[in-house]
């Protein structure tokens, strides 16, 4: 049975905060306490901080990095998945997350968030982390409402709001959304 | 410090021999024995008795699917990476691969070897597991020589090879390959 | 010499209104007076609008499409490309423009914007045309102020504005801004 | 009415011999003067022989290259397509195609063949060209014989068997064949 795999999105290291590094900590702690799988962008960060959260509470962590090499991860992942696709690596992130939380951010985790968004991932964003996430939580990204972008309060809430809504979801029996590649 | 990641490919479900499905099994079964994580495709045959291998000897296991939609991955998964770029998740494969080994195979996997041609990467195929793996066996891709395709007797083998060569590719102290996305 | 290529991005047909239709016809038939040649996501709204206004006035236009067969395009498309990825073509839309123009336009434009403003292309949002378009017109997508959206007041002002601002970065000289891939 | 999109592959230029050299300027010449848009990986070599042939027979030329900027792509290029996807844009050249004319090639080659193959398109390998193309000409791919890469003994008889291929394809009513991405 494959764990609840959840994606933190937000500031690489060039714009990273203080405030953003200890939320994005604090998130990957708790996504590890939870027992989900970790997934994230790979690079530093939001991402970097995350992975170490979740490594201090022996957690797993994936990071899926645009480059072919694997070196340019951060050091707390444990599987590096080298997309080899450059940016666009940001919709891997999203399709690979059963959920999305986002800390802070700037125009990456605009893309990642809008990815989820068209996939109807569920996706919450830490109140007062600054960036993308202050700008998005609480909003639809379209008219079309698919799915909203709940604003949470803090790392913990946003690990048990979407660890419930993504148990609602797979109770609701959802099976295949896609079509299949052939 | 982050694990040797061996990519196994070859045949999907619909085309796979007997003779390949246990291949696969094995090459799984050492690829978790030697501490290594087993990336896949995430799909059928091969696939999956790779990754059914893996867990049976408390592997680690990777599936990167073409879809949107882990459902569509096999039940061995740990770990499921949605890429939502369909087939051309092939380069994906390859380029999270340390080192490669191919069992049969049809023409998902000749792109994967060539793709892992183009990144250098170590790859084996296994001597009599059909298809590809029998026919680029020994061989270089083309007339670059970047990597050949070493082929080899056994699954035990296959591992033995792949990790004796990423070994030696570290020792070199190779840094950064290709540029960064910036 | 190679003409320059202007995106045009907005609503998908389920969601296009009656005004950012207008408007995307006017500016595809702006956009081929001026002698360039229209890009787009190949699909419907906003996308077939511009290509129809563009071949109504003899221009060349170009659809980028997610899916592998090129019969999803509109029949305004003269070149089709079939990127088979998926959403993921975002990033080829706007990689493959030397200016964007957005028209509108739901989640699908805030990636391409958010993918225009990482490679730091010229970019434009028609005033009162709804959607992305007005909320991101005249705005930086993060702290790093890579590139303003520049919000413009008509088609014809679209591209001429756009059209400037190209024609100075090639006089500056621009060479290659991104490492090749070898 | 889009007219036909027909892919030339082929070695880049840090292998091309001069016998494909020659062959691909034919080709190029061939599949402007039926009329067809040629498309190709939009580097040297073969692809830059190609769009030469097409230009100096009054054809359009596209360029589908994996980088961000178009100033990597060859002269005679009407139209760029920045994939920003790396080499995974091989899976793009093939999928735009219509049909896909092999001359020599490597390991790319080989890429662009084997997506072809997956996506069933006609295809056709010049005789005597070298490389992946007399290796693969009158071959299937794999056991599930989903298309045959057809041997020819011309860049004439090239376009002329690929012409006769696509008619009859388009005459059979195809419909879409791939489930469209929503």
């Amino acid at each position: 049975m494959r764990r609840v795999q959840i994606a933190v999105i937000g500031y690489n290291k060039d714009s990273c905060t203080e405030a953003a590094r200890k939320a994005a900590y604090k998130v990957g702690s708790e996504v590890a306490k939870a027992g989900a799988v970790l997934v994230c962008g790979g690079l530093g960060g939001v991402m970097e901080e995350a992975c170490r959260g979740a490594k201090d509470n022996s957690g797993t962590t994936v990071g899926i990095i645009p480059e072919n090499d694997a070196s340019y991860a951060n050091k707390y992942c444990d599987i590096v998945v080298c997309s080899t696709i450059g940016f666009a690596r940001d919709f891997i992130v999203a399709g690979t997350a059963d959920g999305i939380i986002a800390v802070g951010g700037g125009v990456g985790t605009r893309i990642e968030l809008s990815a989820g968004y068209m996939l109807k991932k569920p996706m919450v964003a830490i109140k007062g982390s600054g960036g993308t996430a202050d700008e998005y939580g609480g909003k639809y990204l379209d008219e079309r409402k698919r799915v909203e972008i709940m604003m949470v309060a803090s790392p913990k809430e946003a690990v048990r709001v979407l660890l419930e809504k993504i148990g609602k979801n797979n109770n609701a029996g959802l099976g295949h959304d896609n079509p299949p590649h052939t």
